[in-house]
This record gives C-alpha cells, sequence and structure tokens, in this order.
C-alpha cells in the first residue's frame, strides 16, 4: 500500500526537502461520487495529506476500507471510512473539512465546525444563497445558521478568488451553475448583453451528477440510450445563476438534461449582445474572454469557432468555453464544457482550498 | 427465409382474402442506415412489397445479400442489392422509389425518375426548399430541377397530409426538422408566439443521424461518453423550419448536439408566448396541441407536465411532445421526442406512401 | 388511443372477416422489463387481446394507467395495472397468464391458476427443475407444489415444442440457459462434443436482464464504461442448462458477465469435438445446426464462419448461432447472440403460446 | 500555456531543488490513442520531458499543435506535432524513443535509432516475437531486423523488470497478451495449471483498443450496444501469450471480443487446477499471486473471492486479478482487468522506460 505523497516521497527521500504536509484534511460524504474524486485528487495532492473520511448515508455501519465502497481507490489510500459525527473529527489533526453531504445535512455541520475552528468547503447548497429567504422556495427548508450564511463565500474560484483565501466557509458552487457563471461572466461584466432579449442556458449533464442513491430514474436500462430534461423552471441552481450575474429570474432560462454517460455537462448558451457591445466577430469575443481570464490557469478559451466537447474535460479541473456568433443579428451561442465531479464539485472544492491555504490553486489539478 | 408478408400469408394462406400489395417498392441508398429502416419497416407492411434494392456507394459492386450489409434482415427478405442505376428501375413493378441517397444524386435521379411515372419519396433535402436560390448557400450547389422543385411536395405528413395525398414526389422533412415543426406548428397556428422574443431549439441527436460513411468526428472513441453542439448558425435543417413556420431567419436560433446514443432527438423549444395567447397554464398549451393534433395518429401529446424522452419514441413513428410553462413571466419550454431513423427519415417516409396510396397513414408503424 | 389491433382492424373494418382472438391473455408483473415487453408484443400480436395488466410490486396502490410506468407503451394499451391477485383473474375473460413475477410469487400463483383452468406461462424459475430436490440450493427455498412441478413443461420452444403445444404449465426458460442450450444441443444431440474435455460458457449480458429493481449495482454510472463477471459457480440458469442437456455439473463451466447495454445476450462456448465428430470444416458444424434447425424459423444459422453480434437480435426474436474451429486441435468455439428480452424472456413466451394455441410459433415475432 | 513540470516548478520556483530531467522523449504515433496517452502521461511525468511528436498517419502536413489532434490536451503542452523522420530526432536532445506506430513502421524504423543511440520502446508487435519465423503467419510481413529482435526484450515489466533495465529496445506487450499473462504467470510459474486440461482467455475489450483509423466496425453506432467476437483462432496476440507462458498453442484458447466502452479490457480465464496443486480455496490462491506481485506495486490481488471491474482501473496503470474455486471440482476462473491504454500500451512504456532509467516503476503512473 503507498502512502498518499509516495511519488514525492519516493523521488527525494534523502534528501528531506519536502515541507510537511500544510494542508490536513477531512472528507464527510466519502461513499459518494464527490467523495470519492476529493478523495483521490487529496491523495494524490503534493501538499495535502488526508486524515479522516466519514459518510452519513452508512452511519450505522463499522468502519470500513474506503476502498469497499470504490474498489478504484485500492492501493491509492488505507484510510478506514467511518460514521458521520462532527465532534469526533479531530481539531488537532484536521485543518479543513470538506462535506460532500445532503443540503440538510450540512447545514446542521457547519455552526459547529466552524466554531471548533475549522475551515469548512461545503459542496451543498445550503451555504450559497445570500438570501436566507429564498431556501424554502428552492431547498425545501428554513435557513436557521444565518451566520454561517452570512459569512460564506460563494466558491467559484475565478471570480472570487480574493475573498476565497480569507474565507472560513467557502460554499462550492453547484455543477450546472459553474458552468453557466463562467461562461456568461465576461459578457456581463463587460456590460455586452442584451438583458432585454433573456438568456437561455440550455444545459446537459452525465448522470453522476445526481449521486449514487439508487432510483428507478438513474437505473441503468433507463438512463441509456435516452436523455430527457428535468427540473424546468424549478432546478435548485438557478437562484446561484441569479444571484452570481445579478440577473432577474425572467431574463433566465435554464433547462437541465440527463445524458447517457457518466461525466461532464456541456451548457449551450443562447443571448444577443446589446448594442453597444463592441463584438464584430467571434474573435472579440473570443479576446474579452481571454483577457478576463488571463490569470485563471483552469479556463481554457477556444479560438476561430472551435466548440468544447465533454471528452476534452471529463476526469480534469478545466472548463473549456466556444462561441458562435451570427454578427448580423448580434446572435451569440456561447458553450462551455467541465467535469460535474471535477470543476462542478470536488475540483473547484480543491481549487478553493488550494486559494484557502496560498498554494497555487492548479496544484494537484492540471 | 420468408417471405415479406409471411404473417398475413401464413394466417389465412388458403382463403386468398388478402388483397394483392397495392404499394410496390424500390429502395436506393438500401445500405445506409435509412434504408436499411425503410427495408425493414417495408418488408413487414402489410400492403407493401419490396421489389428492389439499390446502393450507390457500393455501384462498382456486384448485386450482394442485403444482410451483407445490415445482418440484422437475415431472414426478412432475400433481396439482393444492386448498383444505383434509375435506368434498371422496371416502371410494371414498382411503383414508387424511395431515395435515401445524398442530395446531390437526388437532384440528378428525380427528373428522370418522375418522366418514367413513378411517384417519388426522397429523403435527401434536394427537393425541401421551395426557393432554388437558397441551394447554393445551404447545400453547395446550383439547383438544375426547379420544375421537379416545384411539384415537391414537403412531406411533413401531420401537417401536409391533403397534399400528399396526390403528391407525385414528397420531399422528406430532416429529422430535426421534424422535431421542431410539429413542435411548433400549433403554436404559430394559434398566433400565440411572440415572434419578437425570437425562438430558440436546442436539439439533441442520436449518431445515427449523421449516416453509415466512416470518419474520425463517428468513430465510436469520440462519441461515446461525449457530447458537443455543431453547425451552429449554419445547419441545413434551418430553411425548411423557416419556410414551414414562415419565420424569419434573425427570429429563429437553432443549435444540434451529437449525443452518444444510437437513436433518436430532443428537441428543446424556448420561446414566450404572445400577450394575446388565452394559456394561463400547462394545460391550456396542451389543449391547443390536442386539438390540432386530433387527427394525427402518430403525435402524442403528454399532459400534466410530463416531459418526453427519447426512449419512450425511439424505433417507433411517435413524436411525443410536453411542455412547461412560466406563466408569470409567458416563458414556455416545448419539448419533443423522436427517432431521427423513424419519424425523422424511414418512417415518416412509410407513413407519407400510406397517405399517396390511400392507406391509413400509420399503417406498418404503429 | 388505439385499439389492440388496430392495424388490422383499420385495413379490414367492413368485411368482419378476422376471426375473433383466441388467445386472451393476463399479464402480472407488467411493471417490469419483461412485462412491458410481454404487453407491447400482445397488443400487436395478431390473433391476442390483453385483459388484465397485473404488478406485484406496487400492489398497494391503486389502478393506474400503464403507460405511466412504461411510457413507451402510450397509445398502444389503455389498459389499467391492478395489484396482483390472482382470484381476480377472471377465467371467464381470459385463457392464458403470463407470470413475469419472483420466483417466490409464481410459486404461491401456480397452483391456483392451473386449478381455475388457466394455462400457464411462468417467466420465473420456479417451475424450470425437475428436481424439487434442487431448489433450496439455487433457489433458497423448498418447493411445495411438486404436482405443478412435475406438470411443467421446460419451455424451450425449439427443443419441446411438441409437448409445449399440450401444456398447461410452461416454465420458460432463462435468458442465459436459452443461448447456451441452442448453442449446444445440435452438438449433444448428435454425440458430437467431448464431454471429457469440458464445456466453457463465458456469456455477457445487457443489464435489462438483472430486472428493474433499484441497486447500487445498476446504477447507471455503475454499469456505464464497466463490465464486470458476477455469479461463477452459482448462477441460477446452471441448473438448467445442465438438466436441459444432460451433463454433469464438473463438465460445464458457466460465467456471466454484464455489458454496459440494455438489451442481449452473446455466449461465447468453448468445447472440443469428440473424436468421432465428423466435423472438418465450419461448414460441417453449420450444416448440423441447418439440419437440426430446419423447422425454427426463429433461429438463424450464420454461415462461412461469420459470427452473430447482439445488435442483429436486439428487440427481436431471433437466435443466431454462429461458429469458428480449428480443425487441427478438434477446438470449436460457438457463438449465440439473442435479446434477453426477446428470445430470452417474453419473446419466447409468447412463442410458447403461439404453440399452446395452435398458431404458428412465429407470429408476432419476426 | 503551462510548461510541462508547471505543477513541481510553481511550487519550488526559487529554490532551485528540482533536478535536471534524466528522461528526454520523443513520441512517434501522437495522433493515435495510445500517442495521446504517452504525451499526458509524459507530460505530467516528474522526470520526463517531451522533446518531440511525429505522426505517420499525416505525414506529409506541416507540423501542427498537438492540441488540434487531441483537444484535451489543451494547456498540457505547447509542442508540435511533426512528420515522421527517424532521422529528424536529434540524439542530442533525446534519449528514449517511443513508438505508436503501424507494425511495418516501427519494423523499419528501429534498427535505425538503435544504430543511432537511442533507446527505443516500441508499443507495435513488431518485435515481440523470438521467432523471426512467426512473423508472416501472424502479422503478414517477412521479418528483416533480425539483430534488433534477438535483442529486443518483452517489456512485460512485472515479470521482465530485471532485462528491461538494461535493455536498448523494448517490446511493449500487446493490450491482450498483459492481461493474460498477469492472469497466469503465478500459476504457470508454481506449476499449478493442468495443462492437458486447456486453458481458455475470453477477453472483452474497449474500443479504442482498435486505435484511431475510422472504419465502418469501429463507427459510433455499429459498436454502441453491441458485443461480438471477432478473431477466433487468429489473433496477434496469441504467439506472445504461448511465447510468454511457455505453452502449446493446442492447449490455450483466446477469443477477444469488442465491448461498447472506450477504455478497458477484462479477461475471464478458465484452467484445471493441477492435481498436485496445494490450494484448497480462493485465499490459497490468492496467497500465491500476493507473494509472486509481491514487489509490483502496480498489480492488485483482490481477496475474498471479489471480483475486479474495468471501471475501477480505466485510466490507470493498474492490473485487477481476481478468483473464483470450485474446490471439488478443481475448475479455476481467474479475472483480470486493466486499461486497453494505460497498463495495456502507453502505461506500461512509461512503466519500462521508469525501469530504463533507475527510477521507481510506478513514478507518474499511481
Amino acid at each position: 500500500m503507498q502512502e498518499t505523497s509516495a511519488v514525492l516521497e519516493t523521488e527525494l527521500p534523502q534528501q528531506g526537502r519536502i515541507p510537511p504536509p500544510v494542508l490536513r484534511a477531512a472528507v464527510a460524504g466519502a461513499t459518494g461520487y464527490a467523495g470519492r474524486e476529493l478523495i483521490a485528487l487529496l491523495a494524490r495532492h503534493p501538499r495535502a495529506r488526508l486524515t479522516r473520511l466519514m459518510s452519513s448515508g452508512r452511519s450505522d455501519k463499522q468502519p470500513f476500507p474506503i476502498a469497499k465502497s470504490h474498489p478504484g481507490l485500492r492501493g491509492l489510500t488505507a484510510l478506514q471510512c467511518h460514521p458521520l459525527r462532527g465532534e469526533e473529527i479531530s481539531a488537532a489533526e484536521t485543518d479543513v473539512v470538506f462535506l460532500s453531504t445532503p443540503h440538510e445535512v450540512s447545514h446542521e455541520l457547519v455552526p459547529e465546525l466552524l466554531a471548533r475552528g475549522f475551515r469548512v468547503v461545503d459542496l451543498s447548497g445550503a451555504f450559497r444563497l445570500k438570501d436566507s429567504g429564498a431556501y424554502p422556495r428552492w431547498y425545501g427548508f428554513e435557513h436557521h445558521a444565518v451566520g454561517a450564511l452570512n459569512e460564506a463565500i460563494y466558491g467559484l474560484s475565478e471570480i472570487n478568488a480574493t475573498a476565497i483565501q480569507s474565507a472560513r466557509l467557502v460554499a462550492n458552487p453547484g455543477c450546472y451553475a459553474t458552468s453557466a457563471i463562467l461562461a456568461l461572466a465576461p459578457l456581463f461584466s463587460a456590460a455586452w448583453v442584451d438583458r432585454a432579449a433573456g438568456i437561455v442556458c440550455d444545459s446537459k449533464s452525465g448522470a453522476s451528477g445526481a449521486g449514487r442513491v439508487p432510483s428507478e430514474k438513474l437505473h441503468f436500462a433507463e438512463v441509456n440510450e435516452n436523455c430527457r430534461a428535468y427540473g424546468l423552471f424549478s432546478h435548485r441552481h438557478v437562484p446561484e445563476m441569479l444571484q452570481a450575474l445579478a440577473i432577474e429570474e425572467k431574463s433566465f432560462t435554464f433547462a437541465p438534461h440527463l445524458l447517457p454517460i457518466t461525466r461532464g455537462i456541456l451548457s449551450t448558451i443562447y443571448l444577443r449582445l446589446a448594442s453597444s457591445a463592441p463584438a464584430a466577430s467571434v474573435a472579440d469575443v473570443a479576446k474579452l474572454f481571454h483577457e478576463f481570464y488571463a490569470a485563471a490557469p483552469l479556463v481554457r478559451i477556444l479560438d476561430d469557432g472551435a466548440l468544447p466537447e465533454i471528452q476534452s474535460v471529463a476526469r480534469t479541473n478545466y472548463t473549456d468555453i466556444g462561441f458562435a456568433l451570427d454578427a448580423a443579428t448580434r446572435r451569440l451561442i456561447v458553450v462551455s464544457a467541465l467535469d460535474n465531479l471535477g470543476k462542478g464539485a470536488a475540483g473547484q472544492a480543491i481549487q478553493n482550498v488550494n486559494l484557502m491555504f496560498g498554494l497555487p490553486q492548479e496544484m494537484g489539478l492540471a
């Protein structure tokens, strides 16, 4: 069984030049897909060390090797997975807690963890919306952790890097929201969007985005050779998008679709350029994006009308963005692609933690 | 080896009560996917008899059993596939010719076939656009068969049934176009669409829609676990849609996507209801569609906000249509699903021939 | 909504020449995949009429339109699905009952249904094994319906046609068993197999064979892009194979595998020809099979070393069989392909009922 | 655009503690799937530097950024891909050449490259068989590079590690061969196999194993929802397996199958334990394998009858091996899983180069 930082230690064992890990991480929700991804990324991260794995779904069981749940992790870590009890996470051994847990579980746990001094990256939606009053409508529960909510930083790494660096609580964005916001932020920032014309975001996601809990809708034979829309006018990621882009609900239509693939999101976004936007070609649009993301190592802007595809970003933390423009009518189509478990979940969580701990944001991700 | 109408003959062989087939059909393009589907449907059709199979792609070869090209057809027909030469189709033995051939091949063949007295269903785009001047832009060739073009009937069975019945030449619609037009025709017919707000049609298609000719883009490992947009602002099915719905190009944005499945199209269509449209709920919209398609046995309108999925229509000739409405903002999403080789190609061709020969339109299809 | 025999009635409505249906069928297990297939086949069968649909899994619920459970059946039947209670099946209205139910449910229901005069086709394993003592080992329950068991006919249509014709109770074979027995029966029948050398059957099945009940093992992301063996030395279909072919357990090794597809089984079978077998080429082997299956319209023997593939048989009732022979060492590989829900379940059940009711065995299936 | 070793340089830029790369690598065949994998692995390898990319299939073209061919490599390397001309590889800048080229191309290039002092890892089959006389039968060409052939080391890292360390030319094993040999070597080594009973290896592979050249057989719609056997008694990987395991051809039957997945091989291997083998349980077999692979960090032996699956090894360099035993009859089933592009091609090539350059064999791979 290898140690988690085997590669570097193997390289330079005699020299003792590697500083001790600065980022000791616990993962709650270890038996889910995002949990597995967090473990896989942290186990290979040059400056991280996994300290504790926990699962709420299996909370009545004895600890078990995590590879029992995720056979692909055999050899990568020998850690056991424990029932999720916040009080058993040792503050002496852990710096940051990743919560890949249901919204309600995160809602309960976060205040306690903050109080005990942990920094927290929450992958649920429990701390994403600034307006606590929006929770009953979108999430179906009353929010009682308003202090933590006020403190939470929305963890879209490329947009909020500065605030994330000093955050105690990062609300990791939804996968769909990440794909839409990254594709639109430069345009809204430059006031290039004709808001009155409305924006349509048609997103297509692989099935791992729906989690690992068995259900008829996610049974193999129901997803395979199929595609369907769902959650029209009601998906939970909508309020994040509206909030991040400062758009009115009536101007933004979002429709998610289920693809018969395991990983990846493709978002096709339709809008009209404002008459004031100085964009006469795809190259002008690409230039705006290149400048906006000049310091973002994990966003790739495609030139010359090339369009992203899921295959190029699956199992990475990259977001690819491309464009088509009908200059005569000012209609712009922006297409973005990312991995819903990578940049859409675990990868972005690591990227945020890199920022929180003063490391290069792409460490362990590129 | 069974005869093509084995089932009925087996049932009632001694009684001689089955009238002779009225619909003797030749198929050009027999080695393609739509060709295979035409053969499979015609071989089981109660009133059709296959008379000749031809292929242009393999025109230098000797005749061969069609099951060599399509092993799934073993046992269904013993016909040989011949090189495509229009003059070898016997007018004494064949009533109708299905052309599942490249646009340019159809463009050449159709005038000759009409002159020899055949009725023709052309599955290519060569006779779909009323304006011959549009062919250079959308199809890359000058149209020289303007007489046939003027005569051609656009074969969207549910919309043009009367004209199809007496047509000599039916231009079978594109698969994407069928999915979009069926989903929009009732709304435009009732003047319920806010044309100024624009319409977006985001379509997702299985890979068989791109045909059977090998290419890197359609190599298994390039399509599998992937999804991508293509042909933005330039797809050939756009002018059909504009023509059928009488929309201006600037008001209608169409984006096709490639899905990692073999068969099926899902179109998600975004529009705003006109302020004069008396629609306060999904039920009102569904009622409009139920009435519009009251006589259409192969269109299924979903009630109560249920949404179509590809799996329910794959390998059928059905089109399923469902709706989501945000009544407060009058935003309507229409979702349609069909099989690109069924209703989107071969199935609709059979449906049209049923109309042309006075048979129930769903014969052999339901 | 169309009637179930709409096509024929539409054709010849005025003539009254269609005799009344002879085969009135009830289906228990209507919400499962094999149940759906039974409904789809019976609804289109020229001599069958569906009389009642029932489901045990949802037995506490009110009747509901079956298309709620299987959206693809919209328009094909308007029947409601009822809770499964054997006593509610009307003997006045129903001739045959299809049981696509768990083994234990069939075990309970069959004696009662036979006593009330129904003919029964049971798709479970509850009546497949002649030896009631084998049930605890392979199925985990004691068999208490030994009378019915003694009467049951193993419903492999091509092998047992005569006995099936007069059977009251047909035990429909397992999907894997069908694929293996059809591929081996001609060889054992001709004593061409070197039994001492052992036979290996490596089978690969689509996921619908495991049914529709959600489980982590059948979750989309667990099956997709994956393949695994399971049930080694313990699969329930083994004793059927041994029984049908009269092989000793030690001579026959069976290993099932899960494929990331919805429908179909490919079995690759390895054996050594007996030294007495007069087979010098693949053509000799194919000839044996052609003769053995001369009267079997739904078995297709491939010549010239062509090998079957799942795609050619999916959604059909055909079984394709092909061969490779290393003549020098007498090693023979037999490959068979069928659809696990077609010939492997619902299709074969219909084929058996066709035999039971004096109809051509392929009626409604070819 | 990041440099290839961006992560490490970003971490410790000022300290200059990273020694210069010791392994400067050129890749021929860069536009294929194994080529892409080599580039991706070498670009992230802590001690490698890519120096030149070449492609024979596109040899008439100008150099182009490799990400044009493999969009997923955007951001990982800025290297151009050049036409393949052996003489243009600079001996001053390159230590090792990876050939992921057709057999015939490798056959021509290798002697020249060795003469110029490069060390070579050839991923083709041109140097795998010790007997040059076997090439016409299995590969269809006469071998004219017998000197290089005699010198070549069969690069199955776990079996030949010592010889690989000093090799100038490593013949990287075939993907199927790797999966079979790793699963059988411990058993043959211990003389536990009953050779007279014969061994059957039924292998299932993802489609990327067949390369990237478009063909009808690998067209998406032909592979999807399908499975088929091919190459029975004639696959090129057979002679490697016979050679590595010292088995007679008559005792070993190999049948490859095409799976509808992109990456991965599952091999299910059937044999009988020799009567002298002291194995009474799966645990005894697993113990033999644990001991045999005690020093092999990339082979994972599964205990307790757990069986490998493709998903756990896809996109890794691991080989997973598990077992089922019917102790009474001494029938053993060994199942192995690996990634055909990872351990089956590019990963093993890197592992071999690690051995050749004195690095830990798993460097850049775990």
